[in-house]
Formats: C-alpha cells, sequence, structure tokens
C-alpha cells in the first residue's frame, strides 16, 4: 500500500511498492510569500506536470543526472527517492525579485556572470540565504557536494537558456533542488515549472510565471499553458 | 586647513595637508540597530582609539598591512587615506548575534571552521548579507580582491584568536573594513575595537563587547576599559 510521505506546498510524495522510488502527485495549488498567500488554479497540477516533465526528459537526453523516472497519469510521476538538500540553489542571469529589492536595484540588469545564491529551505525561518561557509556550518552541504550543485546547475542553465530563447523566453533565474541517490550520487531532483523560475517574453517582456499571481498580474493558468506550448513547440521540431 | 570628510556613526574623518592621510577623530557615540539605538559614553573615544591603535599595531607588526600610520592624541590618530570597500567582512569562530537569529540557533557552538560572511555597508539597504557571486555582480569587489580580503582575515583571526586567548577572552567573532591605497594595495581599514568584535570571558562567559550596550545587560565604558587593560597586560609581556 502506497504511503503518503510529505504533503508539501504543490505536490504530495508517495512511497511505491519500490524502496528507491517515489510517486509525485502534483495539486492545483499555488502559494506566494512562503506561504502567506495560497489558492487554487483549475489545470495548474497537469501543467506543472507537463512542462518539467518535458524539461526533465530534455536535460536527462542532455546529459543532466536526474530524479526523474516517467510520468504516469495527468498529475503524477515516478522519481527516485532522494535524501534531499534542504537547500533552494538559485541561479539568476538577470535581476528581479529578491535580488533587486535586497540590494535596491531595478529589475532587468543581466549579469555579465550568473549570480548563484543558495536559500536554507525552512519554512519557519523563512528560507533565509546562506552562503558556502553557511551551509558547511550548519551542515547542510560540503564544499564539495556545493561545488557538485553548482556545476550542475551551470550545465541546466546553459541548456536552459537555449531552450527558453528558441521558444521566445528569457530565462530570468531559477529555483533548483538537488537529492543524493541510494547510491551516493547528487542528482537534480523536485520540479521545473513557471513555479520555480522567471521567464519574460522576449519581445514583450511580459511576465510569464508564477508573478503573475505573486503580483496579481495576470492568468496564471493561461500563462503557464502558453509556456507548455512554446516549449512543446520547440522540442518537437527536434 | 583640514576638512570634514565623514561623519560615521562613531568617528569623523579629516583631511589633512598630505592627501593621502586622513586623520580620524573618535566620538564618544555608540549605536546599535544600524543607528535605531544611539548614545554616548564617557571615555569611549578615548577607549576605541587605544584598543584599536594596540590592535593594529600588533597586526603590522605580525605582518597584516594595514592603514594605520600613529595615534597622536587621545581621540586621535592618522590612517593612510583608502578607496573603501563598501562591505563589512565578517568572520565567526562562535555562533551568536545574526548568525544564531537568522538560523534559529543557540550562541555559542563553536565552528569547525569559521564562518565567513560579507554585508554590503548601506545604511539605506539595512546591511543586507551578500555572497561572493552577489559582491561581483554588484561591481563591489572581484573575486580576487575577495580571496585578497579572506586571506587576510583568516591572519587576523589566528593573531587575534591567540592575543585574545592570553587575556582571558573567547574572541567570538569580528567585523573588518577594507579598503585600497593609492598604489592598489589591499590594507586592512576602519577600526578593531569591543564595537565590531564578539568577546565573551573565557571563565565567566559575559560579555566584554558592544553586546553589553545593545542588549543593555552591562556598563559599556566599565567592560571597554576591562578589555583595554587586559590587552595592555598581554601585550607588555613580550
Ligand atoms: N526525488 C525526491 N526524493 C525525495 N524528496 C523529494 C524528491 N524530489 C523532491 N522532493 C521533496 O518533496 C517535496 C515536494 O513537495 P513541494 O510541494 O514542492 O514541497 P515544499 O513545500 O517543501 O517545497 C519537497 O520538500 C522536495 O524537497
Ligand atoms: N583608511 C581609510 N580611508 C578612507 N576611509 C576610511 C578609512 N578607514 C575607515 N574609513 C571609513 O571611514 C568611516 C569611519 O567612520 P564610522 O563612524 O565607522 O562610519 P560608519 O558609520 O560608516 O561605519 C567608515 O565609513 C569607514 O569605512
Ligand atoms: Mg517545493
Ligand atoms: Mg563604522
Amino acid at each position: 500500500m502506497d504511503k503518503l510521505l510529505y504533503t508539501g506546498k504543490v505536490k504530495q510524495m508517495w512511497s511505491t511498492n519500490d524502496p528507491e522510488v517515489l510517486r509525485v502527485v502534483y495539486t492545483d495549488q499555488a502559494t506566494a510569500g512562503n506561504g502567506k498567500k495560497k489558492d487554487n488554479f483549475k489545470d495548474k497540477a497537469e501543467l506543472n506536470n507537463q512542462i518539467s516533465t518535458l524539461i526533465f526528459q530534455y536535460l536527462e537526453k542532455n546529459g543532466v543526472p536526474t530524479h526523474f523516472i516517467k510520468k504516469i497519469s495527468d498529475k503524477e510521476e515516478l522519481v527516485k527517492k532522494c535524501e534531499m538538500f534542504p537547500l533552494e540553489v538559485v541561479t539568476r542571469n538577470i535581476a528581479a525579485g529578491h535580488f533587486s529589492s535586497r540590494y535596491g536595484l531595478d529589475e532587468g540588469m543581466r549579469f555579465a556572470i550568473p549570480v548563484e545564491e543558495l536559500f536554507f529551505k525552512s519554512d519557519e525561518l523563512d528560507d533565509p540565504i546562506l552562503n558556502s561557509s553557511d551551509a558547511v556550518a550548519l551542515n547542510v552541504a560540503t564544499k564539495s557536494e556545493q561545488e557538485q550543485m553548482w556545476s550542475l546547475s551551470r550545465q541546466v542553465n546553459q541548456l536552459l537558456i537555449n531552450l527558453f530563447d528558441e521558444a521566445g523566453m528569457d530565462l530570468v533565474d531559477f529555483k533548483l533542488e538537488f537529492g543524493k541517490l541510494h547510491n551516493g550520487q547528487i542528482v537534480l531532483a523536485d520540479e521545473f515549472s513557471p513555479d520555480n523560475c522567471r521567464l519574460w517574453d522576449k519581445k514583450t517582456k511580459s511576465h510569464m510565471d508564477k508573478d503573475v499571481y505573486r503580483r496579481d498580474i495576470g492568468d496564471l493558468t493561461a500563462v503557464y499553458k502558453k509556456v507548455l506550448a512554446r516549449i512543446e513547440e520547440v522540442l518537437e521540431e527536434d
């Protein structure tokens, strides 16, 4: 019997017959401000599942090791069970969001070298930022583990800058989560969707990500559908 | 004629006849919470000047390049003029203060490897933390400049751990500021006093630094006098 192991802000994690495999069930929920704002959107579960599946398959195909096994229904996928790092591994190509507010800068400046930031995943502490030595001191990840995550993040960034560029979008920033497989290998886990990245339309500069919900400036479902359609088109061409 | 160039929270910086030399005038002011709390303490100017002079002379003698030239009166010293990095370069040997509150930890845990944190010196932004890539993106310091500052900070940490240990105190954490001389050399600047470090009595664990003022748990002047007396005693022995 599958057991519900964890109910997060947007997904449920279920055990399966195989102790090294989990079943992810996407929900229709969106949250902002670390759960302070919370709403449901029709079709969001299916959209996140579809987008994340396409992205993880594309990354796997291009050599990035991930937890992804397969999509098994509209709202469900199977993944390899990981021991997760309690970290949000953030890469920024263009100033936006917290970076801009923290340092009092307008959104939109493109960095010569991408900015790389770690946040400690902790709802009680409000996900505080930490640097490399903080993460070591807190026993969250060794220097070497951090370097492996950044090396994979850079690979992901290059691949996704290209993918979204072909799909007419700028990849502004994104958050990854990593975990360790049973055998110790560090792999990309969690999901990749407009929930955890910023995408700006290259022509209009309009927001095509969860900022439409955070900032109340658009229709989340419509925007996620557009993102899905655009990347499907690019990926079908190959 | 000397000109007042800058009035900070605890010091005034004056020009001198020599364009590469500044006169620092210490004031009796103490501030906390980035200036939200502000008070004057009799003898504080003299105490900070004396303590900082002893520490900078000790560091210079042991090979750390600094801005220090000489103490010229009770409240004044001459220093080499720097182009300052707008950074607070923080080293932590033991968890305390912001580190503890940020990550929800008790004060007192000793780190296996010192924690190294950078903060962006900006009163308007409330001195936000930044990591190495943030500092590069904001054009605050290159990777190589950051490495030079950390290398000097580590030297300072080792020297001061020893000095304060002999004086019966644990060096919990401290904040340094660095600047560039006319010739481009990076040197330790600003001051070193109980205003910008944490010192705990090794036996009683009592606070011997500005925390007595921040937390209203003691007499700042009395405590600074004790710190001065103890390091004078150690330094006279040599
Ligand atoms: N392969 C995996 N193995 C184990 N846990 C995972 C894996 N992938 C993601 N997770 C974790 O499962 C949870 C996913 O649910 P989510 O709704 O995103 O939660 P949260 O609110 O914690 O972000 C997250 O805590 C995430 O770290
Ligand atoms: N050698 C130096 N050359 C130029 N500026 C310096 C030097 N040493 C320290 N400073 C700067 O002078 C100011 C000292 O005054 P302080 O009261 O500490 O100011 P603040 O409130 O900005 O910390 C600081 O801004 C410090 O960065
Ligand atoms: Mg999540
Ligand atoms: Mg100062």
